[in-house]
């Protein structure tokens, strides 16, 4: 399907679930209603590695957002102080007792004014330092400090190091988190933020042409300049993550330029991660919800589960075309779900309701990424009592002997 | 979509589910794992009385064996005596202790030689006694017993009248059991067996061509000659059936003459009657099964369910299109069915079992007939229920009086 770009296609409101919000990393406290884990890093467990790729302007802070609610503890802010701080840039690193949020740009090999001597895009893995990432990668996984780059996005210059103490989540975010085999190795978790270029064009216009004043052209040419690097080097990627979350243009009416169809695209045979499924597992299922439970605008809403090959790998894919009119309402669809990871019926709908302002709430963007989200704190999860029972095991061996 | 008639058309085994079967109606003992429902018409209980309307050679007797199977009762057979009893045709009515199906044709006004000085088929309402017929369903419905005429289908004679006492349960199943107004006033429960044109044809090449050597222009000709009768007098009533099981193509292969898509409509607000659906209730379901779980031939199998509009009612529809390769295996497909009246989970499939070798077990026909059947003796245990409680109610205050 091909986006005609209309008049239509100019104005949408809150579908931008993944686009830059107005939400910034102040101090923010997860809401008590979530379940709070472990708050240090326990003992003889080492940090579990997130690796999220997705082009930028695509929504990261909303999706971390979502993940650090999830994941609970008691702080939740950017390293160091807060972009509100007086002398403006200080850190692209988000950090709560539990999670510390890495964003990849912190690698760039050279500043603004380098690369214009390159002649290269950030988009360039030449101009990403992937030794550096490699060796801090590996040794925040190993439980040690590192002192790592920032990458200041106002001026462009790379600033002073930083100090980042392993928490028991790091997520790296950014466009290359799995290019290199070195780093991707070390990865316990891959995600693929997906977004079809008729959405990534609607967003941009959103964002660069209505709040920011930009001509039609010069965002179009934009974004044909970053396509052939972006297709070269991001965008395959995806064939290498354990999620992809797919964002398209809705399926429901080929008019509709503003409603998403949002596709969560789980690997089978990841170690510890069960897909998530409606109704039946192995079933292919499409599902059109009772209008008497669950209310949305049109073009109306529509789910499916089954299986399917993504780039020759067998895959279990949960879909969302449409919108809620009631998030209170997706306890319904929670329902219908089975392998959410959620520790009782209902959290997922609590979940989303904790953020019912964030773009994509009520959507599948929102959906999709709690359910990513969910996956993530159980990974988690699983990791720490392997390492605890692997523990227990060694002292109980020791004194054995 | 529209059958071509191709030498593919002329080969297909075992789909003729609603077509005559070998089956004749001896004498059958009821399998002793079906529940056994009370034998004789209980005290201040009057019968139940259900229509079951479809064109000659749709498999009504096929139909019949499942209804009796589900129904219970010691004796099944008959009534007198056999089809294969010396002197040839008896009767068309099949008794046990619980149900008298009672075959419409012995209300034919006119014997064949009769219908050759009108000009009228058997089709024509003209040619049918419905002021016999709704006299008799009155009388039956009241618990009194009726001397019912025969209509002989060896010779088109009409033979010496037959005693019929009421059970229970009593089926009138033909042509016209919906077409009078006052009939169908008495009936309780409605049934039509919808097979398409092209299914038909099918059907009637499989009997009269290949087992009768009929000519393929002799059977066009035939069913060409039945049309006008059959869409002015026998397809209306369907509009006014609480249930319709439509038989059709399937589509999962265009290129697919033998696989059937088998519909079951089911009326909603009919009272005592609750239509079955699968997974949800009030949502549009498509479903594919796991082949994991169910295994099935080329093209494979597609269950539906979802609320539609039939002919202005609304209606639930329950959909299979597709084969089984193990019909142990509809005990997963059971597990997604609510509303099924079954007493326990495995009785649809039992039932199926029991079975087995009918025409349509593997199919969608036997299926939605094993399901109408559960439906009817769910009313039937209802409207006994009622009887029982206002014949108590009216003993505790006439003992109070």
């Amino acid at each position: 399907m091909k986006f005609c770009l209309s008049v239509a296609a100019l104005s949408f409101g809150s579908v931008a679930a993944f686009a830059p919000s107005a939400f910034t990393y102040n101090t923010m406290k997860a809401p008590a209603s979530s379940s709070s884990l472990n708050m240090a890093l326990p003992e003889g467990v080492t940090p579990i590695i997130i690796g999220v790729a997705a082009d930028s302007g695509c929504g990261k802070s909303t999706f971390m957002r979502r993940l650090t609610n999830i994941f609970g503890g008691d702080v939740v802010g950017p390293l160091g102080g807060g972009f509100g701080a007086p002398g403006g840039w200080e850190t692209n690193t988000l950090v709560s007792d539990l999670t510390t949020v890495i964003c990849l740009d912190d690698y760039h090999l050279n500043d603004r004014n380098g690369r214009k001597v390159t002649g290269l895009t950030a988009l360039n893995p030449l101009e990403n330092n992937f030794d550096l990432m490699y060796e801090q990668v590996k040794a925040l996984k190993e439980g040690k400090t590192v002192s790592k780059p920032i990458y200041n996005h106002v001026n462009g210059t790379l600033d002073t190091p930083e100090t980042i103490e392993p928490t028991p989540i790091i997520i790296f975010e950014g466009l290359h988190p799995m290019h290199d085999d070195r780093v991707r190795d070390l990865l316990d978790f891959t995600l693929y933020l997906d977004i079809s270029p008729d959405v990534k064009l609607n967003w941009k216009i959103q964002r660069d042409m209505e709040e920011r004043g930009h001509s039609l052209e010069s965002i179009m040419a934009s974004i044909e300049a970053r396509k052939p690097d972006f297709d070269a080097y991001i965008d395959p990627q995806k064939k290498l993550s354990d999620m992809i979350i797919e964002v398209l243009p809705t399926n429901l009416d080929k008019e509709d330029k503003k409603t998403l169809r949002v596709r969560c695209i789980q690997k089978e045979g990841v170690p510890d991660f069960a897909p998530c499924y409606l109704f039946d597992s192995g079933s292919t299922i499409e599902w059109t919800p009772s209008p008497e439970k669950l209310s949305s605008p049109a073009p109306g809403i529509k789910l499916k589960s089954g299986p399917e090959e993504y780039f020759g790998s067998k895959c279990q894919v949960v879909e969302m075309d449409g919108n809620f009119d009631n998030l209170q309402e997706l306890v319904y669809i929670e329902s219908a779900l089975s392998n959410t990871k959620t520790k009782f019926y209902g959290e997922l709908t609590q979940a989303m309701l904790a953020l019912a302002d964030a773009p994509g709430s009520n959507n599948g963007t929102g959906l999709m990424q709690t359910l990513a989200a969910f996956a993530i704190r159980d990974l988690y999860e699983k990791k720490s009592a392997q390492a605890a029972k692997a523990k227990k095991e060694s002292t109980t061996a020791a004194a054995a002997a």
